[in-house]
């Protein structure tokens, strides 16, 4: 029990995490190796400790080009990562603030194929669908009650089994 | 026009996506540094190219050591980092979904102090107490809809004029 509730507190979205966790992983494994091979490349055929000052400039700048491509490749890949995860939240929020002014989707909600977290998504069209029936149920029924009112205010309805008919009519309309 | 569109795409958080790219620059720029430092100490003061076998074992016991810290080191940071996401996430989810059956939290969510994306409260949170108070004005209305039927159908309601009166007094009280 004591196990679960430690795994279930560290990971509460296994694919998500692992995934990215293997990213990450492969990322810092790849910058590693590169910086390894580097290194050694300009230990066993550039470094020379009898030399007190080294002539292979070009080295270092190639050294530097080379730091530069990799932070590049990092930064891209971290907007695009970070951009799978981002979008959807902006999208969720985007869709539960257009729900609170009664704005809704025309279809159902649909994430990037890219995106994480796109399992939300049924949950999310579920409580907009839901919010926007409980809407139309209400109103339908506060017209409904507004028309028998004014039906009642002209006499158009007078008679007790008439407005009894009408007012069940209603009742069970709200009930569906 | 053009710039802006693509800025929008590229950064949609733009507070989550900076900081994101910022500490995987660092965190690749540490391994990197660290690499470097152990291959220079490495070709430095271990390698001797004078011999066919290298005698010192142990530097790549350390090594491998340091390795396994830094990979177990990376993996422990991205566990944290993946779950102030999607910690977040869950717990959206987990909210619609219990909205969609009618059950609503006690107070106002509130997410981990060092989670992502805490700027969504606001909106999920006047979502739910929109779907909340929503759903509560229908079951009032369906109540006093069917009030009003019981009343009609045992006769305690007969005059026209008092009939009006039930129902314009459901009328306002459900439009508040």
């Amino acid at each position: 029990m004591k196990a679960k509730t430690l795994r279930r507190r560290c990971l509460v979205d296994k694919s998500y995490q692992l995934s990215f966790c293997l990213v990450l992983l492969l990322s810092h494994g790849f910058v590693a190796l590169l910086i390894g091979f580097w290194a050694s490349w300009y230990y066993l055929f550039f470094f020379d400790r009898r030399l007190v000052h080294n002539h292979n400039e070009t080295f270092w700048l190639y050294g530097l080009a080379g730091v530069l491509l990799v932070l590049l490749l990092v930064l891209f890949w971290g907007v695009r990562q970070s951009h799978r995860v981002a979008g959807v939240v902006v999208r969720v929020n985007k869709e539960l603030e257009n729900a609170g002014r009664g704005v809704f989707p025309p279809g159902p909600v649909c994430f990037r194929q890219r995106d994480y977290f796109k399992w939300l998504a049924p949950s999310l069209d579920a409580t907009l669908k839901h919010v926007q029936r409980e809407g139309a149920k209400l109103t339908t029924l506060r017209l409904q009650v507004a028309g028998l009112e004014a039906r009642l205010a002209t006499g158009e309805l007078q008679k007790p089994e008439e407005v009894l008919n009408e007012v069940q009519r209603i009742r069970q309309s709200s009930e569906n």
